[in-house]
């Protein structure tokens, strides 16, 4: 069900534009494999050094000078307005990573440049994730295996813990993003109910996922798990607080993949230290959470250091389908998920 | 694309059956819901007291007497030849539950008794288990989560677990069983390698599904996960011994959701004491472990207590399966899971 990136190393044949890789120079190692860069090398033209990550060395402002397409990745420094100045046959900024919000300024959609993101690829490993997570705890198993450890073969503890179903089970997903629709996706083949929050969601397209599109006020009390998928803006930070928390029923469970400041967290602390709700955290607020957080040592509470995203091999996922964005500008052809001035801040 | 029951509660008109209970009382009462109890009762002939849990109490030799169907679950006593005797006319032994051989004499096939289980649907959870540890596991979550309790802000035990990987991971599933089958139809969206080691599957059938029949010689050297779904046998039982462990490249991590003695436990807990293999225990031999044995302490093993089969909610999948079977028998249409001479003992 999840798209594969065409893996074929030959691109299809076409204007070659002459294109700077903007990263980190760790980042390139990891993203940018031989199978990668064969197919790089056929669609664009290069020169040395290839990766630069600094946009204001004299050398770099002569090249921006005849740049068409900027590749970019986590570690490209912002392209302010002076970086479009210095490049006025830039046509295309494609970022082989996630948002794009912490590099490309609002003047790029003035300009009329295309803007891409590897967004849906790597939303991939974050769905993967949340569903793991989902499955695990309908049957309770990372608290479970905590307590196997202590109670060992006295297992009374389990009772503490009924049900232990997937069956029924009901999960609401807070928005409707990338990976909020790979999650619906991936739960269709279960017995799972989904309900889905989201101010901008189409209904229509929530339903052909299987789901259901209603309220905060309707979901959160009738969910067994809220996983958070939705942009941190000003509108959306904070937004899971005390309130919020205390629709959910007891026994529920809190997955957060998406930003850690989507979460009022003292808020969940005091939830959490009663034992009400259970909660997943791949992300916090702050990044990382303060040694003396009484997050760390409570039993109904997961915390993984931020993983959840595109890392190791799953970042060459990102970079063939930046490869991808960039054949189909030299041949032409429509982007895949090109950002517009409208997206930029909403979905971004 | 997992099958659902049909949950329709009005049966087909036909033939009802006198139709006798046998099964634990607490089983009966978890199992057959409301719900599941409308359609028994449209479905067959039944009398009181509506569950036996005893075959030679002499009431009960008495109802064995005029009794057509069988419909058992777990603890069931054991149907022995003189049950069988007892019960001229008995025509179906229908099962709401998995396994049949604790209950299910060889003389049943002789007699050419119909045999049904719930196996398929009592797979459905012990396969979204190990989805979803298969998945937590190509990112370390359990072991993580682990380390930031204890580490906290620190986070440098990330670097001990490189790569934190889902992409390109292979799976090699022992056993092409009901469960395995299932999970090679769950891994089919995530972009894992599967590989099936059973020496009684076909290989066409394993490719339809998307994964690589072969050795275990072959494929246990190559895979991140080796995950356990073959039946205990005489000639399974400690199949997983030293030299099979010994196969797997360091870190790769063994599941088990089968049966405990599949396991040469010694053999694994040397392997995991040295930290070279992770391991996600649902079952144990013996099981549970004594408290003194060291899998309940190592960072690199988690162990639930045998949860992963069907429990609460999705014991009814079963109930609902069994009754699909009973509409089949009734109405004269051929069963969905029987069990013969020739595959009992080897599958179910």
């Amino acid at each position: 069900m999840v798209e594969r990136v065409d893996g074929n190393g030959a691109g299809p044949p076409g204007h070659r534009p002459r294109t700077l890789l903007a990263m980190g120079e760790d980042v390139f190692r990891l993203q940018f494999t031989p199978p990668v860069m064969e197919r790089l090398r056929q669609a664009a033209h290069l020169d040395d050094p290839l990766v630069i990550s600094d946009f204001d060395a004299p050398e770099v402002r002569a090249r921006l000078a005849d740049c068409e397409v900027l590749l970019t990745s986590w570690g490209c420094p912002p392209i302010t307005r002076e970086v479009l100045d210095a490049a006025p046959q830039l046509r295309a900024i494609i970022h082989a990573a996630g948002s794009v919000r912490a590099q490309v300024p609002p003047e790029a959609f003035d300009r009329g440049l295309l803007v891409t993101t590897a967004a849906a690829v790597n939303a991939v490993p974050v769905a993967e994730y949340t569903l793991a997570m989902i499955l695990a705890c309908g049957k309770r198993v990372p608290f479970l295996a905590r307590d196997a450890r202590t109670h060992r073969s006295d297992w009374s503890y389990l009772d503490g813990y009924r049900p232990l179903t997937n069956r029924g089970r009901t999960v609401c997903v807070l928005g409707w993003s990338r990976v909020g629709r790979l999650i619906g996706r991936m739960l269709a083949p279960f017995e799972i109910d989904l309900l889905v929050v989201d101010p901008h969601a189409d209904p229509a397209d929530v339903a052909a996922a299987g789901g259901r599109l209603t309220s905060r006020e309707e979901a959160f009390p009738r969910c067994d798990v809220l996983s958070l998928h939705a942009p941190l803006l000003p509108t959306t930070r904070g937004m899971i607080d005390a309130a919020a928390l205390a629709l959910l029923p007891d026994g529920a469970t809190l997955i957060n993949t998406a930003r850690g400041a989507l979460v009022d967290t003292p808020a969940l602390e005091r939830e959490c230290r009663t034992g009400r709700l259970y909660a997943v955290l791949d992300v916090t607020e702050p990044e990382p959470l303060p040694d003396s957080s009484v997050l760390y040592s409570l039993d109904n509470v997961v915390i993984t250091p931020h993983v959840a995203g595109s890392l190791d091999s799953e970042t060459e996922r990102m970079s063939m389908a930046a490869l991808d964005e960039l054949d189909r500008y030299r041949t032409g052809r429509p982007p895949l998920d090109p950002i517009t001035g409208a997206t930029f801040g909403v979905t971004a």
